[in-house]
């Protein structure tokens, strides 16, 4: 039987302390292949690089058996369509991304480049999980979603995720036994309301630097990601790549005949 | 009663003659704010810029009336961020973006700064639409795309969509008497299989352009976004920024327990 692969990536780069910790849970699972950018890429969403050509390279560490390095200039996402078309010998079984400094919850997923790796893996066909620790520090102690990422991982190798879904794995920043458990959650209906902090350069100009506060507009709800992590809960969000909304679907089903006849009259 | 407001931005930038399209298609619905990129920024997603601080500059222009323009250093996204919380006077009662130089159907919905835009005013609860158009030429006869768009909008502001929920519309590139009719989609599966077009530097160091091919994963399917524009009529898909698949929360909610069981025992 071949051997397992899997592909791993992040947005924090190369050099993050929660990329090695997510190696570190990956490798007993099988071949390691590491495309991971340069530099930190937060929040870059799933955009991909078009208007510079992409730089890879690989990193020569002659210690480390069964895993394989690459750097790439790029964002998450070109990370991951890199390793599927050209470095990997073959099709990743699992794309894991990861461990995020800071949180993705709610509608941080939206923005997120961790989170991103993942729905690209995702839309590639790939079972894929981004895994992010509520702390921002590059010292964050990553020990207990070690152990969570390699429960979580067992789980999704074992019992398939539905085609077009991916997992959004969001830890409380606390030692594994404060973690009262685990919640399969929804993300929460929030927003971040910007407050962009204004300020003056040496030569009169003015520049604005992008900062902002998370609204939570369903603070009560207890079936919501930020429910479970403000409670010690690890959140579990299953994300879906089809964005249709059905029920608006057939809402507005009836502009097909309105708006053509109205069109022809035009 | 206040005159309304409306929020215009693109991912193609100031001068793309699609967003001049958009502009003046949306002038006789209200007051027009303009934030639109400096240069083109097609697939950044929803991308935020938090690496470098963000300039914004007014555009001077005495012969227009009720349009206000600013160019900014950033994403779309920054445009939308920065229009809500510093530029508009009072909250937009509609986002517009595009209109695209090129179609955004299928999954390429997520790497999309037009769309990005949409959703972003999306999830600050404002009612948002993206405009595309399949010819990615600068010289593309935006004529028919217009009367769609003022079709689209007033149906909007009528009607209004459901909170969470924004408009992904593409147009075909034909003109308006050969346009079928218009179609409620849902997004196609499918993926873009990429090829990387590997090149060398007169340094000889490889570098990659990014290059895919779309594969439609249904083509037979007659109520996707793709079947509807190779048949010619014009795509809307009701797009949704909660991402959760309820679904596949029923199918893992056992997780909850046996995760919690299998982390005490470790």
């Amino acid at each position: 039987m071949k051997e397992r692969l899997i592909l791993v990536s992040n947005d924090d780069g190369m050099h993050a302390p929660g990329l090695e910790a997510l190696i570190e849970t990956v490798k007993t699972f099988g071949k390691v292949l590491v495309v991971a950018p340069s530099e930190g890429q937060s929040g870059m969403s799933l955009a991909i690089t078009i208007k510079v050509p992409l730089r890879i390279h690989k990193v020569r560490n002659e210690s480390e058996t069964n895993v394989i390095r690459y750097i790439c200039s790029g964002t998450p996402v070109d990370c991951i369509k890199l390793a599927i078309s050209r470095l990997a010998e073959n099709k990743p079984d699992l794309i894991v991304s990861g461990i995020n400094h800071g949180g993705n919850s709610s509608a941080s997923i939206v923005y997120s480049g961790t989170m991103a790796a993942a729905m690209e893996g995702c839309i590639n066909g790939i079972p894929s999980i981004g895994f992010s620790l509520l702390d921002i520090s590059r010292e964050a102690d990553f020990s207990a979603v070690k152990e969570i990422a390699r429960e979580i991982i067992e789980k999704v190798l074992a019992e398939p995720l539905p085609t077009g879904v991916c997992l959004n794995v969001n830890v409380p920043p606390v030692p594994l036994t404060g973690i009262h458990g685990i919640k399969i959650c929804r993300q929460t209906k929030g927003f971040w309301i910007e407050e962009f902090d204004k300020r003056t350069d040496p030569n009169r100009k003015d520049y604005y630097w992008l900062t902002g506060l998370f609204r939570n507009l369903e603070p009560e709800a207890s079936d919501t990601d930020e429910w479970a992590l403000s409670n010690n809960y690890v959140s579990i969000v299953p994300v879906k790549i089809d964005l249709t909304s059905y029920e608006t679907m057939d809402k507005i089903k009836n502009w097909e005949t309105s708006m053509l006849v109205s069109l022809l009259k035009s």
